[in-house]
């Protein structure tokens, strides 16, 4: 089975999971705490459907009001160093992503050359100045989920829904959604945790289609000494971000290990993530435990729980120097509309927290 | 003259300013201090050309070197507040940006919606799971000096040479320069100062095509009570932001004020600032003061002294709120060889420095 | 009133024209005859709503089935020159066209030049064959109505169906239309006529807004001995191509001289035209005559008639040299699913017909 | 080997054919005759380089020269049927197409939809109109050697220079060749002869990377009892078309059956075709018969000998009904300064001309 092909993602023959039952009854259960906007718990779902937030009717960006001034300082005063991990990959022609269907692949095109501009002369500056000043320009096209970036509230919705109940029939236009676009994203500020699932299991790289339990990350917690607390931004590590680089589009895209429904649900309804991110492009792995949904992660984080979240996250050199609690800061560009949009986190380790160890 | 129709740049009348020819001398003059990355200073060249780097034969990203990881640390421990400025302005399809040679509009475009996806049933999912599942996709495209944004040490170059000597015959490919490309611009972390040129004359907008001179830069500095050290992010405010989400291109990028070759050197040789940025689509004002160089302080501070800076930095929350001092943390996407890349900086208020006062 | 911008195109305070309340009785009223094809005539609409076609309940074509392969042997027959007029405008980055919506303006983009190949060398080739074999390759972006063009049946409907009833709820995926895309419509080979109507005014071009009338197309008829004969092409007019190379966008675009919906309607209705084409971008002129419908004339062709039909024809040539008789020879790219496509047609000057004469 | 991957083209254990040492002397040996624009013969070069035209110092279009008014009405007065061959392909997200140096794919985007633009309201229309006028519109981008097209003369060159002389380094601005780019080609009417190969081997298609020589092309004239004319069009059929519209990429473009050099010769050379096509992508096999030149067919045909030619040409409904000889329309889109252009040439049957026949 292959994300680069167009075959059906989801795996026909396979038993389909029991999907925690109690699980929803538990969802989004945030016990009143002292970060100030904890929300009230919202009646769990009977069954999937977009969520009603609990910021409000015109709510649309979902978990990420667990961020507030103090949250963030408190924060930004734990760090220890000023060594910047940057978590972000390149964009360049040939960069694996999701192709299957036909979006557009990153395009990089030269639109002023320094000779080019002497050649064409389009301002009539004549040779002497086309000569001195040596103008490049360039530009670019992607599709919004490619490289490292973050998926807004309105990329998955449950029958023609999104986070919060706006529907796709009144609110997309030619231009994008009027809901829940990328521009009203709020820039990341956070204490972030890394779990390397793959080195907790001794593994250069989870096996392909491996699915994350929550034992999975309770283990590797544990091995690394760290505690997840309410508000964190939650880094998953499968090793597989090795082929981004070597631009294997198939030994990057196929068969991807990631998140399983119940360690999604385990770290969001129980933890209290506030977003996810993972160093594949899918988070989620494929194919996937449910018949009925193709991306039951997908619509599990971001239309039942509003959790906006980030693919092609590049863990690699923080896993290197076992950096596991750190802040994290990232802003995505604000593409009016839009479901996506890249951005350029980066992490800074941080002091551990009084009780974080083992 | 019109920065949005093919008319010449220059001033061809104007009287050609005497351009500070003490300031070459003083040039890069970085004072041996104790963060570390102090350069020896280099011979000043006699007449503008490509600069050579001090921080060695492959440098590629000039001031930026400037950055440690002490003053990065030092820059992040002075934060008093978690109150994020954003200081990014939206990308949407008609905004104001530089359209005069033909570059890419941006555009947006969706590629799955909920709807369409259910009418053309790409993965053979059928109608139920179509109905259940409500997929969201776009592309955008862009010109890469669109929105907020940093240029890269190759956008402006001298003589075919970008700065530290790297030649455009050599370096330029079909997917851009081989060298000083976006990807190796490093997240930015340093303390920053808000020059607020618009506000210290009592004006809502500098005139049009105000040219901004080094007494301007320190009046307002002295109003605020700010100074500038080594090291600094400095972000110049004209006041033309308002125009931009009016989508008014002409407004937004005729005539714009901004800096001029004095002001730029006075920030960069003497007040040893690593990096400028300023809410207008160029930096520096139009018509220039040369008369045989379109981007005098373009290629001063790209080709010259090794500057990367930024421009459509959004700066009017910062102003509003008189936030002159302020950490700035902001990472331009790694768009491989590019001349430039759009990003997402954020400001932090920190507390004055010692001595910061007037 | 301009094309360029986002102002309303109905003029608010007109006297709406009595729009020919007897034509729609008239309409599609194809005497039965010995081309073959003609249909039955359909009963005309109480007020304007997508029209059902005579030619069947899948027709994607509308008129064009009017042709047959002896239609197109006999106009071909008729050649008297090898002569060929080229019909077609040039592609190149400035052209005007109707950006008031953000729609892509032509892109042109070198995606492998001679010299960058070589820097790039992307196959390994070595500095030997690089330098041996120079190779260029470029990309193109375009609107789909830009340019020499044809508009196809979907372009514009009714109450949210285009010709024939085809629904745009139950038709239109994420790539496009499943019915009446550009990819149906066939060459086009056909007998046409120039009216000239600028010239047999005594103009170089008609005036801004200039609607033309029956009168004036049967006035220019007249002065030229020209009379159309059902199925042709009928290539109409105004004068306005000469601002199209000059790349001035307004003076082109802004307040176009074109057909009024009265002229429309004689010329199919009536004359039975097969197809038209015309000079300007929007073959009908701003501001239309009608206050609930922004494009009266486009909706009246498309929707209610099922004409497909074309723009920005270049009929400089034809015009100088006083060819009204000619045989049309056009093929679209066959664009799958869009709402139009290029064309780059040609005219050859045919004998005139027996009884063609005045 | 693969076209679709970025191994090298050329077959680098092969023994190198013996490339017709005389041919070179042949060549363009095009003898006076009737037809009136018989250029003189320029000598032949000792080894390959661009040629210079003997149609003057600023021709651009090569043999496309050869077309007179006189050769167009005798090509078009012998058709004896209007049945039209359409000789073009679909353009369709997921085509099959040279990607492996990451030229954009084609690209189909919707801007105006009926239901966004009612979501939008970008012309303040108001509900009633947005409800009663649908209108779509949409766009496209393509690499310019995509789908049916011609290749202009400048899209290879040798040793930096395109036919004729004009170097890369002089013409080639950033929007493109100043010189031979797809602007300047005229319009092709002319006779036209199929040559099917495959049927004439009694194959669906030819074998992977079988090489087209010239005794292949004389059998099948042979069989098919058809005689090439100077100036003809002369299209080859390999059979590979059927994996086009099954939008198989691999098989398709993969080790594609074509001609080899000597055929490309004998075509030109002896038989003094003026342009030629065929149905798989690249006119010629691969891998190559040379060491040093990755496309030597290309290199030949454009820049030694000037001929323009066709790629992606849809053959197969002239095969199924034998329809040998034929009058050949077609016009390629004027895109400026483009190495390519696509367009939609059409095919009509004409009289056996005399002493045709076996």
């Amino acid at each position: 089975m292959s994300l680069t092909s167009d075959r059906p993602w989801t795996r026909s023959k396979a038993a389909l999971l029991a999907v925690l039952p109690l699980a929803g009854a538990l969802a989004l259960g945030f016990a009143a705490n002292a970060r100030g906007s904890a929300p009230p718990a919202p009646a769990a779902p009977v069954s999937p459907r977009a969520g009603q937030s609990p910021w409000g009717a015109d709510d649309q960006i979902g978990t990420l009001n667990m961020m507030t001034e103090a949250s963030r300082l408190e924060a930004l005063r734990r760090v220890r160093s000023g060594k910047v991990y940057d978590l972000s990959v390149e964009y360049f022609v040939g960069m694996p992503s999701w192709y299957a269907l036909g979006d557009p692949r990153y395009q990089y095109h030269l639109t002023h050359t320094p000779h080019g501009h002497a050649v064409d002369d389009p301002m009539n500056h004549g040779h002497a100045m086309n000569e001195k000043v040596s103008y490049t320009g360039d530009s670019v096209t992607m599709y919004t989920h490619m490289g490292t970036h973050i998926d807004a509230l309105n990329h998955f919705g449950l029958d023609g829904k999104i986070w919060n109940g706006f529907s796709a029939s009144e609110h997309v236009g030619d231009r994008g959604w009027k809901k829940a676009g990328a521009e009203v994203l709020p820039p990341i500020v956070a204490r972030g945790v890394l779990i390397d699932v793959a080195a907790a299991k001794g593994l250069e790289e989870l096996p392909p289609s491996y699915r994350i339990q929550p034992e999975d990350l309770k283990l590797a917690l544990d091995r690394q000494g760290t505690r997840i607390q309410p508000g964190d931004v939650v880094l998953v590590r499968t090793g597989r971000m090795k082929h981004f680089h070597d631009a294997d589009n198939e030994r990057y895209m196929d068969e991807p290990p990631g998140l399983g429904l119940a360690a999604a649900r385990w770290l969001i309804d129980e933890q209290r993530a506030m977003t996810l991110g993972a160093d594949n492009l899918s988070l989620e792995t494929f194919p996937v435990e449910t018949e009925d949904n193709w991306v039951p992660v997908h619509t599990y984080l971001l239309a039942e729980r509003g959790v906006p979240f980030m693919e092609v996250v590049y863990l690699e050199e923080l896993a290197r120097d076992r950096v596991y609690e750190l802040v994290f800061i990232g802003a995505s560009l604000k593409l009016r509309g839009a479901s996506g949009a890249p951005m350029r986190p980066i992490a800074l380790p941080v002091e551990p927290r009084r009780g974080d160890g083992p």
